[in-house]
């Protein structure tokens, strides 16, 4: 099979690249395969499905505010239904914590994130809440009271699987074509002019990524995408690219119970009345309302000690939750105490240890938008976008609501971007 | 076993750090392993052994600047015989890459970086260089003609098994200790305080790394420095930190023949009369005269197709000698006309594919000295005293000959670097 662009990926970010070059290129014939049956079965389905406008890098800050307005379109003007829930973010600080991050909050507030901060009323607005410690096992936690709330506005819950069938649908409409069920096993290298002498190409010649060899046969291809997230490696390492990722398991728990129908119950943070995607000001423990199906999702922002490594079905912890976890979460909203979790899974983040910001880089023959660090799908429009202007071979991109972007900033060699502070 | 500092890796940077770190903390117990038996058996071992402080990012030209005047210190003050030839660099340019260059030739020389740039006299001083190419295999090899000569003056050849003796008597002769075959196998990451409960370190205590265990038991130590290059990743991914490198294969292939002989009879560039370690136009191919051997050695900086991943014992391709190197090689220097090389072998460089420049960042209870990107070697002196101020808590290190380095920088979190454009 020939064609102007293969994307290798349906994930988010492969499609919505598909749909922003088919977009910008209709006439080109543009394929995406993946492997799996369907679009975003890959760590896709396995996301939180949380979104933030709440960076500190401006270059995090605009991909994902642009992105955020984006899924309002769909939603809203489009009519697709993502359950986007407008719960906000809230992240639980102590004043030492809040004290520690003033400046860097200070510059979130320049570049436009909307913020809201609470004190005191918090223990009302979230019946339960428990906000100072004392006692032995608070000290052995080494828990962190609760002092401050800082509640990130544009932020809130978004379906991971009706958005990438969005875009798979907008794709499909633009007459691009997908097929699963067809695995990249290599990319091809080939030498830009091929002379048909055995053991091309030699070190003398340039060359070009001129498709991949899939479980379908060979796909040549004038632009291949790389977009398989973690996967990424399994493909780059070979030809010599580096992925500017390591992989890295991140669980999901999910609660159903009438002990903690408080968290529904919630005041003054959203319209919804329910729990904002809340940090706890320890261990990096995290959950949020999942409205559509009235659950908790509980994770963890798990770093030193969790290894780096690429798995093809990383599995969930039950213990993680019973033996870490737990022990922090009981604590700051005991209505926890005995519920075990209905639901849990395992995906991988493909986490850029240097700068936390996601890459769209050029090579020869090659586009690779990954490295995404945990973020990927609530940056996933303004990505798109990115990938199809280096496609085009334009400077700067247009993002969502006309915002404009330098594409060789999220590339290697002239990469420009600020280190993220606020990694979850 | 229990020492206050556990240096892992007896390559040049574990015993440059090794050595600064016990001239900074004498009474310190600071212990070194190797896997191997001997110092500077991986890939120090496999080392082109040339050093240059023509660096576009002032980082790196700090670094290797600095080291080059402590190689220069241990030879002439110290009386180690490192086999320091002062036979210089020499970048072979068409007037088209010249000109492209010129930004970056200009950066050097403001950082101060000694050129010397010439013309049309380069074929009187190197006997036998083609400059101009016509012809159908000219054209189709792609060769660019020879314009431009640039020299980097301070640079020259280095003998690395030398240079880590030297290092590794220094240590011992300060009593510091050294373990040969004695591979660590893991690091132990522990709760900074421990409650003796099974199951530690769980998400909500604070972890350090607190020794390795290795083939000859458990070490136990204050501060653990990793300094095993490409193998980093196999210490560093089961805890969850990036080595910010991947490893790739580098060649060298050694050649002693008299129709070579003109290589030893340049004239203008160095007092001893030999070529410079050069750099040809097309394809990254290099090549030096080692004067202690009588020998030439050709290299070459293969990027895209060459796979990353790390080999214990990489194994060298002649092909990538015959197929290769070869059909550029002998268009600039006709001479190599059929002469086969007499050795070879292949190591590995760590290259971090982001800015291209090394890494000492710490971790609680650990120090990571690595991603040396290949030019480790002519950067160690700094790099250990990098580690060295890590180390004893300075928020600079002092380089050799009173240069000031801010330790930070070479770290992950705040790193302020300056891309590298000028790798080999």
């Amino acid at each position: 099979m020939k064609c102007d662009v293969l994307i290798i990926g349906g994930g988010v970010l492969g499609f919505s690249s598909a749909y922003h070059m088919k977009r910008r290129k209709p006439d080109d014939k543009i394929v995406l395969i993946d492997r799996l049956g369907g679009p975003g079965q890959g760590n896709t389905a396995k996301s939180e499905g949380a979104f933030r406008n709440v960076f500190t890098s401006k270059t995090n800050y605009l991909l994902a505010d642009s992105t955020i307005d984006a899924f309002t379109h769909f939603q809203q003007d489009l009519g697709y239904d993502l359950k986007l829930d407008h719960i906000g973010y809230l992240w639980l600080f102590s004043d030492e914590q809040h004290r520690r991050l003033r400046p860097v909050l200070d510059s979130m507030a320049g570049l436009g994130v909307e913020l809201r901060f609470f004190d005191e009323e918090l223990s009302r607005m979230i019946p339960g809440l428990v906000t100072e410690f004392t006692g032995e096992e608070a000290e052995i936690l080494g828990l962190e009271p609760v002092d401050v709330a800082m509640q990130g506005v544009k932020c809130g819950s978004i379906d991971a699987d009706s958005l990438v069938r969005c875009y798979e649908r907008m794709f499909l409409e633009a007459e691009g074509e997908v097929v699963y069920g067809a695995e990249a096993k290599r990319l091809i290298l080939e030498p830009e002019e091929e002379l048909g002498i055995p053991g091309e190409p030699f070190v003398w010649q340039n060359v070009a990524v001129k498709g991949a060899e899939t479980s379908k046969g060979e796909i040549r291809a004038g632009t291949t995408v790389v977009a398989t997230g973690v996967w990424s490696e399994r493909l780059l390492d070979p030809i010599g690219i580096d992925a500017m990722m390591r992989p890295k398991k991140r669980h999901i728990f999910v609660f159903k119970d009438p002990r903690l129908r408080s968290l529904f119950e919630v005041k003054g943070l959203n319209e919804l009345g329910v729990l904002p995607l809340t940090v706890l000001p320890k261990s990096g423990v995290y959950l949020k309302a999942e409205v559509s199906e009235g659950s908790i999702w509980v994770g963890c922002a798990d770093n030193l000690g969790r290894r780096f490594g690429l798995e093809d079905d990383p599995q969930p912890e039950e213990g993680y939750y019973t033996e870490g976890i737990y022990h922090v979460l009981v604590e700051y909203l005991p209505f926890f105490k005995d519920v075990r979790p209905v639901n849990m899974w395992a995906g991988q983040y493909a986490i850029n240890g240097f700068d936390g910001i996601p890459v769209v880089a050029p090579t020869p023959g090659m586009i690779y938008v990954g490295a995404a660090s945990g973020s990927g799908i609530m940056k996933s429009d303004a990505l798109g976008r990115i990938a199809a202007a280096l496609y085009v071979g334009e400077e700067e991109a247009e993002l969502y609501g006309g915002r404009r972007f330098r594409v060789a900033d999220l590339g290697v060699r002239s990469r420009r971007v600020e280190r993220e502070e606020f990694i979850i």
